[in-house]
């Protein structure tokens, strides 16, 4: 089961390295995570799961029931990427996204999807003036337009309708902006900024800002903001620095954090939690960036992403300290090393190196 | 009724300037109108039409039936901005957006949102390396998840469930997705990227991915590419030169066309056409800006979105060696001008000037 304190000094970790660049990644962030919890007396005890494009071509398996009781059973998951090439018409669009990743974020409730956005000192901005970026977008993770609401009706014809529901609950809004309040309140600039679309979706967008507005007096200290999804993504282009917490839901969210991937240097960077906040299944840890399959084994591939997603599962554990540690060393080695051209293991062997720092 | 070749001398515009900067902006797009069909032997009748904010506050009406007749017999509409400050609590969210603007755009069958993104000479991108940014995004206008189909069940209650439902049909995609390989087709690099969701909107994305599928061999001529709409807000950020013309819905075309105007330079250069392609109504041209209630009477107002919009709604009248020389004219005039600090109707005098270079 889920530890929530500092006490436990074991704990069962499922790796899912995935497709393409995933197992690259996943194997710097796991060395990583060994050289920071071992000193610290703590064993990560790591099962490999081979899931994603190639396993399912190899097995027929995306990720059958049988597996997902194995997954439940462990604290938490670290996860790589999944997909092959765009071009590779073995797999329709979607399978591997419903089926593996949806399922997994809807199985487990992860009902947070915590996306944090920083421009760190040594890399580059394509923003002119790129100012002081260190956001988080608390992503709604389990309803919206997510909940595979939807179908077509007179499929090829001419008359065909295609709809998708977008799916709102109280319960699934109340638990997210809660969260994201809480998140704020613990931020030095206590901001929290609603990001919707209540103009046009005057349905969800309502119960959203209703939700900001009813729970804001508890946290008296949180400044509210609300922009439209679209003001959003003009002011992530001129002005990132406004940012402190973004609120939203699960397709803004999706958006939104590629784009600050973008403009915080790219999403080689730009870590992503899975999280059950309510601990009654384990939660899920992974790049944002996917597998990449066009650079898969050239060594290329920038592991800084799926090492912050390590230091999330870390926090989540509990160990807060240890997860600042790899925070601060890859902090330290991009700003050393940050412009340099490294291969995939030489990034992951120099945060290790500035661990010790 | 609607004119489409250049035989007509005399057409009747519908003006409605609206609140805020809308007024200001329209007024010298009106100027540089005067100023190009004049010499050419073409009279613009303008009627206006006192719609928006202000309007509902004086009168209850946000746009009756009547008003819509009226309406319904101009040849073309010039639209500035609606809507007041977001903190005047006198107008509910959503009242002016449903009832006014996306009235029009249903009612007047604008099923092609046409948003060009130009990086102009003299203009400054917020990023670093911005390329040659020239693209058109082709943005469904008239349904989607605009259809305002959803609803609020036990509203106001912890068991609320709120939904929208994006309504996406055959016709309304094929539609626009023939316009959007007719218009790729005329432009030197005669590429179309698709943007959609269809690894998560199954539904809906299949229907655009099959639609373009199925007409693409009609254009063997057009480059046909897909991205998901996280992955174009990276591009747009990291590499805007690659795109040519985008086709995407109506939520994914608002929210890419307001950051391409950011990367661009700022809303303020990026002008719009609510296009009934099949003149059964009159269109409408309009800036993508909104009222910017704050800066309005300091005639700081930019409005060269606005004199773009004039110069398509000319296009779409037959006149396009007109609606070239306002964009030569403004092309001309921000490579002179476009960093100076000048007042609307400067601007607006300057590029009536450029006219006769
Ligand atoms: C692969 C896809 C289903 C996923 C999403 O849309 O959530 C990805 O883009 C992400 O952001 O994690
Ligand atoms: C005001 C709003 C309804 C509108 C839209 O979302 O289409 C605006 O953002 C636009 O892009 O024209």
């Amino acid at each position: 089961s889920e530890a929530s304190s500092n006490a436990a000094t074991k704990y069962s970790i499922a790796v899912i390295p995935g497709d393409g660049i995933g197992p690259e990644v996943v194997a710097e962030a796991v060395k990583v995570l060994d050289a920071v919890t071992e000193p610290a007396g703590i064993t990560l005890e790591k099962t490999h799961y081979p899931l994603g494009a190639e396993h399912w071509l190899a097995t027929g398996e995306v990720l059958s029931d049988e597996t997902m009781e194995k997954l439940r059973g462990h604290d938490a998951i670290l996860f790589g990427a999944v997909g092959a090439a765009p071009n590779d018409t073995r797999i329709p669009s979607g399978i591997l996204e419903r089926d593996l990743l949806l399922k997994l974020r809807f199985t487990f409730d992860h009902y947070i999807n915590l996306r944090p956005a920083t421009l760190y000192p040594g890399t580059t901005s394509p923003l002119a003036e790129p100012g002081d970026i260190d956001f988080v977008v608390v992503r709604e993770g389990t309803e919206g337009l997510y909940a595979g609401n939807g179908g077509r009706v007179r499929q090829g014809t001419e008359h065909e309708i295609a709809t998708e529901v977008s799916v709102n609950t109280a319960h699934g809004v109340r638990r997210l902006v809660k969260y994201a309040f809480e998140l704020a309140q613990k931020r030095p600039r206590k901001k929290l900024t609603l990001v919707h679309k209540h103009n046009v979706l005057v349905n969800a967008g309502r119960l959203y800002q209703e939700t900001v507005n009813a729970l804001a007096p508890e946290y008296p200290d949180v400044t509210v903001d609300y922009l439209h999804i679209d003001a959003a993504t003009i002011f992530l282009t001129t002005d990132p620095s406004r940012f402190d917490v973004i609120v939203t839901d699960n397709l803004f969210g999706d958006i939104l954090t590629d784009q600050a991937g973008a403009v915080t240097g790219g999403i080689g960077l730009a870590p992503c939690g899975n999280i059950n906040a309510d601990r009654t299944a384990p939660s899920m840890f992974e790049p944002v960036h996917g597998s990449a399959p066009d650079i898969a084994g050239t060594a290329t591939a920038q592991p800084v992403a799926s090492i912050l997603a390590a230091a999330m599962m870390l926090e989540h554990l509990g160990h807060e300290d240890l997860a600042d540690q790899i925070n601060q060393a890859v902090r330290r080695d991009l700003e050393t090393h940050g412009n340099e051209k490294r291969s995939t293991d030489q990034v992951g062997d120099h945060i290790v190196a500035a661990l010790k720092d």
